[in-house]
């Protein structure tokens, strides 16, 4: 089922244009993922979400176990009839959340005995019951339980992870043989260190059949940092798989990503910083809540072409936003998810052409320029 | 413009089916108008709004006046373009908001000196200046600026309060007058006191030329208590024009309300309760947040046509509605006011059929037992 092929290629990048079909639909890649983490792409309707022009979508495997619990996702019939998107959708395993959002954890080589961030209840986690989770979630893609470490962790913490992210995903490997309607990712770790990324990726990827992530990144470095991980990574990544850089959502990130040979991304910076009252716009980011667009009758961005730009002004949004009104965050989100689709289809566009590097050096000097 | 037509009557009630026509649409009465207080119905798209077969909005003189201020809101073509709404639109003047949100306020002959329930800020209004700000919002109904008195406000100052909004009626219809896109309904006060309602009603009327409106119930009196004002006032209500009862949304209150010559209806609580987790049904309202319908994979009314019933299960809402998602709030308001419209539909269609009262007895026999 799960079938990449690669329909575009660069002559003088790692950039290509790919596609994957699951039993939800085809994905085009470079794709942007919204992010949906418990069941619900934040106040849009499924219905809107598609409108933006999102392929696929990722919810979390860590918030739909404390809530409301796989069992009532499975009961429901899968994530796809609970949640009413009848798209392609990613389960993120929750190693990353059970490390960012659960002060007191207890790591033992079985798995992660954690704290719930909602009642203070005792949880426990192995590679072995997230896979059981994440199929009564019934997402397309899996991803592997991996032990994700922050920028600052140190090196000998990072090879632990390392290490332990590799036994885990062989045993995630095992208990997810023979699960004929999920695809398993696994998540190369290794921090900052370009050693310890090298010799994950290597024991990543004979548990590679269909995809790969590269995970622990945006999580505190410098971006040019982030670069240069991908850059060592880039030739040594399976060609014929899509290649999943978690956690990173901005403009430039994405440009210098795909670069590099990244054709997957999610974030929820997008849809987050919408709420705050912020709106991605071609030229860098633009803060909708300023006054200075009180009596702005014009649309976020002119040659945008979402819900939001078509029917209201930067002073109504800003409006909605200064009165703490739902709707300001729900208009500003569909256009940053559009933003987004646009954005990747820009890029598409470029690899086709056969223009990515001249694409990529003109979109980051006006993006730059805008945001400084 | 304003034609107010009555269609069907009833023989042993008041209740009647009308229809009045204004420069954005025609309403076709009994109706219930959802509210939009800051120029938006919390959490949904405009079309989502009228999708539940919403005919008119409200939205409220008080807030929009404090943000973003009235003339951001006339420059941007008045509030049917600034917010992407293009049926008709009533506006409330803001009296009851001066009394129930501003806690510092003084009363003169001229007007009201308040502080804003934002920022503190001194603000005035008087008659002369609601309908100049009313002008600038520009909806197809403005109300008079009256003074509302809670329930508990005792003989004196409900009479005093009759007092100032008959004198204040007078200079709003001055005001007004030359006014020819927007019609200005007069309130009738009085709180609970029969007298002083008929009073005041004496006083309204030479003012009153396309509809007239009932404020100042539903103010923490027993209905009862509100049903038997409504009923001195019926017969002497000016029968060709519509009579709105200001604030009231509850199936209960809407029915009796109708026996007694109610056409209009707004109310903030079917989409304030949706918010907190509530669903309005035919057999009165469910609490969705409840544990007994986590695994109930039903919509929530069975027969409902509305977008949230069509496509979501009380075990997703409850989800959302549990872990705080936005679209719980938002799918249960959709949902809380197309019942209202379906509730309103069953109600004309017994008008039509001059079963009324057989309808009003058989509901409320289920509406009441549902809820005890």
């Amino acid at each position: 089922m799960f079938d990449f092929k690669i329909k575009n290629k660069c002559k003088d990048s790692n950039a290509r244009i790919g596609e994957f079909t699951t039993f939800h639909g085809t994905v085009e890649t470079p794709v942007f993922m919204p992010v949906g983490t418990q069941a619900t792409v934040k106040g849009l309707f499924p219905e809107t979400v598609a409108d933006t022009g999102a392929q696929i979508i990722l919810a979390n495997t860590y918030h739909l176990f404390l809530k409301p619990g796989e069992d009532i996702v499975e009961k429901a019939g899968g994530l796809h009839k609970f949640m009413n998107w009848n798209k392609p959708i990613l389960t993120d395993s929750g190693g990353f959340q059970v490390f960012s959002l659960s002060k007191l954890r207890k790591i033992t080589e079985e798995g992660i005995f954690f704290n719930s961030y909602i009642d203070g209840s005792r949880k426990f986690i192995t590679p072995e019951s997230d896979m059981e989770i994440q199929k009564k979630l019934g997402a397309d893609i899996i991803m592997a339980f991996d032990e994700c470490t922050s920028a600052d962790a140190g090196y000998k913490k990072a090879k632990t992870a390392v290490e332990r992210t590799a036994v885990w995903l062989e045993r995630c490997y095992k208990a997810n043989e023979g699960n004929q309607s999920q695809i398993l990712f696994p998540i190369v770790q290794g921090n900052i260190f370009e050693d310890l990324r090298l010799e994950s990726l290597e024991r990543t990827l004979p548990y590679t059949k269909c995809g790969i992530a590269i995970g622990g990144l945006s999580v505190g470095e410098e971006k040019e940092v982030m670069y240069s991980i991908l850059e060592i990574l880039k030739s040594r990544l399976p060609e014929n798989m899509p290649h999943y850089l978690m956690g990173v959502g901005t403009p430039d990130c994405i440009v210098e990503a795909v670069d590099r040979g990244i054709d997957m991304f999610d974030c929820v910076l997008p849809t987050r910083i919408a709420r705050n009252g912020t709106a991605m716009t071609m030229r860098g980011n633009i803060t909708v809540r300023n006054s200075v667009y009180k009596d702005d009758f014009s649309p976020i961005e002119e040659d945008c072409d979402c819900y939001a730009c078509r029917n209201y002004t930067k002073a109504y949004i800003r409006h909605l936003i200064n009165v703490d009104e739902i709707l300001g965050g729900v208009l500003l989100s569909l256009h940053n998810l559009r933003f987004l689709k646009r954005f990747t289809d820009k890029i598409k566009e470029a690899i086709k052409n056969n223009c990515f590097k001249e694409f990529k050096r003109s979109f980051l000097a006006d993006y730059n320029k805008k945001i400084q």
